[in-house]
């Protein structure tokens, strides 16, 4: 039986698009599968009132030369984007209007090439034309499912998971689960290993 | 030329007694210099306005989870503190008194048994009876170094490490220096290990 690992991301995260890449070479190497489930972050961080990183906070500071340096020792491109944080609704949405036509199988497309643009390329993800154009290079329908990302049950589809993500007690992004078990941070990947290895 | 690592740790932090392990493991096989600057981080949390964990949050119900399987994963016995978090202040006064002393050289084995003390015996070492105790048992004047600590130039030491953590930008705890690059956290380690093989 397969393993599925839960992945919940912001696509506005530039951890998680670390993650997205070092989660995805072990899926492969050990035949896990990825359940993406996008939701947004800055629901959870506007209802504790504080964001763990403010604009202007030393942690901030030291969060961006830590990511620069993550992308450096993982060898992956990578653009600090701007604006940031950007807001990450609606590639959230198209992913859930994707998930929810008969081209699902691409999902992960999707949010491999989300991240890829904006942070490897630095280009404004929360801005519609900037996703039909992903849409479109991805051999999808993009402005097709831009609309189709505008209709009530995939909006409630996002918000039902930003609701999971908060009662399973999800507080920031990327965060995994394996086995009802959370982990939470690119370097937790290594935990994720060293769980798998210990259930072999 | 020997390489130094400076080293920014309040007692209290689990994260800060996983690393401390590490560091010194990595520090006998580098040949590297730990300088050890024990600081009081619920200072730099007060005036920030908030923990970043605070008690009740799903934050710190995922830190003790993380912590015990870190813990596990690094072979090291733990054993969660009752209460946390606790005062860390007499023991870092103790370790500049130690610092003041002749006995200087000794003050790696102060943050080793205060460690080792609250987080693997799970002992309150906000007591002052329980750091008279360590000290004894290292064949140290228990006694003496808590009056030591208790003169106005080691509380100033104390009130300035404090002052220099939080202008160099710290935040958290465990968190280290190389060559004036900050790197946070336990698994951060990684980070120097790899800073380290570049500039070799």
């Amino acid at each position: 039986m397969s393993v599925t690992i839960e992945y919940y991301l912001d696509f506005s995260s530039p951890y998680s698009y670390l993650a997205e890449h070092r989660l995805r070479k072990l899926a492969r190497s050990q035949g896990l599968d990825i359940e993406y489930k996008p939701f947004l972050l800055g629901v959870i961080f506007a209802e504790q009132g504080h964001s763990p990183a403010p604009p202007g906070s030393p942690k901030r500071a030291y969060a961006w030369r830590d990511i620069d340096r993550s992308a450096a020792m993982l060898g992956l491109p990578y653009r600090r984007p701007e604006p940031f944080p950007f807001n990450s609704m609606i590639a959230s949405r198209m992913f859930y209007a994707l998930e929810e036509s008969p081209l699902r199988e691409r999902c992960g497309d999707w949010v491999r090439m989300v991240f890829h643009t904006s942070f490897a390329d630095g280009r404004d993800c929360s801005d519609p034309n900037e996703l039909i154009r992903i849409a479109d290079a991805m051999g999808l329908d993009g402005r097709g499912l831009l609309e189709a990302s505008q209709e009530q049950p995939i909006k409630d589809r996002l918000r039902a998971a930003t609701d999971e993500a908060r009662t399973r007690g999800v507080f920031g992004s990327p965060t995994f689960f394996l086995n009802g078990e959370m982990f939470w941070g690119t370097d937790r990947i290594d935990h994720i290993e060293w769980r798998l290895s210990q259930q072999r």
